[in-house]
């Protein structure tokens, strides 16, 4: 096999009470990524479509992790990178992620697949690291594995998945600003209220369990952050009246996805995450912000391989 | 039915990622206790074997659970508690959610089952408020539920039962000094690290995870406490010593048991699980310190009716 070609998904990370450890997969949102085996090694990025991406291999998130991989697993071929890039950089979605995840996975087919699915994201965190200035897999866990993932240690990187109840849809809305991770991280305390982290693990312990068990009252009981989002939320216009406009209209919860500015819902149906799509539009349609809004499944496999 | 007589199970609260809301229930551990109906309303306390405890009932943890349980639901007859108290106060294994666990179902069953086992722990929780000077329910969920149970807010008493892996057996070590909840709760501060606070819950995430999928290993990873741990440890004589100990004799993790002094430990058969309490036990042979061991499987069924 010398080329490859994969769909890479966005994921949202920061699932409410699931701040730097929980994260899902979508399905419909992606970027589409070829990667072609050369006979010169090294890794090279080809053409970059739909976004003003660096094509220097030491700067772009994708090529970054192809190379910490190659350091592991030495290869004499070389591999070149074209990426259709449908995931907009700062969107809140997993922009990085997908790029990094996407590269190494493709790489990793054409070596004959010498690592799992789950050892790959040791790999992509350097190009994590290269977008975000910190390595952090909640996003790339989603990405390479699918459905919802927790990120028990990112030290250790310490990988679950858990199950998707069936019936889950995800609403996002992407207002068109742009929110940097590294902006984002800087306006968190250092310190947390001890009584306010229970409340956090108590809601994500619940969290867990209701994806065990299908419960989803009990999903949208837990789906609650009392410490990251009042924070955020300041840098995401109106976020409070999109969240609440989509808890109105069904949805089981809400919050932000990643470090924003996309906000994300989840469903019981695609009928309702429509109907929660809609009423999240309305609350930016009084003001000039474009906004893109996506309903999605939660994609159960992550990574798909196209051709 | 004018008469039941219930075994109420001691239980190990704040079990190490879970500080505040995750708890399981012990088997051979607990205290006897003896519900007779009487023509006069009323609560009063009869004898109390074992334990130097006060029988006015307003300063009794039972009678003072009892009598919340009356005044949601009031009754023309009166109930008098006999208690053979077996789980000595301030030990760490929930002697006074015992006695108020124990007692308000007692009565539930003489009322003739108004509440459900879930419901009763509102009521048990006024007899905690009075033993710590708190209401909580992280040991009450697991003596009146049975198993593991995750206790998702105290605030609206959202109380979710979770499985018990079959092979799983505890050790307690319980040296014998006196600890106040109220005081262990004194030496700890009221914001911590967020970073802490992550790896917290990423833990808890993982330790429920795991008891979905009887999965030791991670079990064993997620028993960790950065939290809160490393400041009651020093309320412990020797904390670090046994914890130590019951690792490398084979548990799967080892943590301080409610807010101490009993330390507990978790292995995967009661073969292990002695050989941890023998490793527990040495770390205090030359101290002046008297101890008592306790090897338990998980009681997966709680508070158990005997007469």
């Amino acid at each position: 096999m010398n080329q490859i070609e994969v769909f890479c998904p966005g994921s949202v990370a920061n699932v409410s009470c699931g701040f730097d450890v929980l994260g899902f997969c979508l399905e419909p949102v992606g970027d589409v990524m070829k990667v072609t085996k050369t006979e010169t090694p090294g890794v090279s990025i080809g053409t970059i479509l739909g976004q003003d991406l660096p094509t220097d291999p030491l700067k772009n998130v994708a090529s970054v992790a192809v190379t910490a991989l190659l350091e592991a697993h030495p290869s004499k071929y070389g591999f070149r990178i074209d990426i259709d890039k449908r995931i907009k950089p700062g969107s809140g979605i997993g922009s990085s992620a997908a790029s990094a995840a996407g590269a190494v996975f493709a790489v990793n087919e054409l070596l004959g697949k010498p690592y799992s699915r789950n050892e790959l994201i040791q790999f992509a965190m350097a190009g994590e690291a290269l977008a975000s200035g910190a390595a952090h897999a909640d996003n790339l866990a989603p990405v390479l594995l699918g459905g919802f993932t927790l990120v028990r240690s990112n030290k250790s990187l310490d990988v679950i998945k858990l199950p998707s109840p069936p019936e889950l849809v995800a609403t996002i809305i992407h207002p068109k600003i742009e929110l940097k991770t590294i902006h984002s991280r800087a306006i968190l305390k250092n310190t947390i209220p001890l009584e306010k982290a229970v409340q956090q693990w108590g809601n994500l312990g619940a969290f867990v369990s209701a994806l065990y068990t299908n419960d989803y009252e009990l999903l949208s009981r837990s789906m609650k952050d009392k410490v990251i989002e009042p924070y955020r939320a300041m840098l995401i216009p109106r976020f409070e009246e999109v969240k609440k406009a989509a808890i109105d209209a069904g949805a089981l919860g809400s919050g932000i996805s990643g470090s924003g500015p996309s906000i994300y819902a989840l469903s019981k149906s695609i009928k309702i995450a429509n109907q929660v799509g809609d009423a999240m539009k309305n609350q930016f349609d009084d003001l000039d912000l474009e906004y893109e809004v996506h309903i999605s499944k939660i994609n159960n496999e992550g990574i798909k391989i196209l051709h």
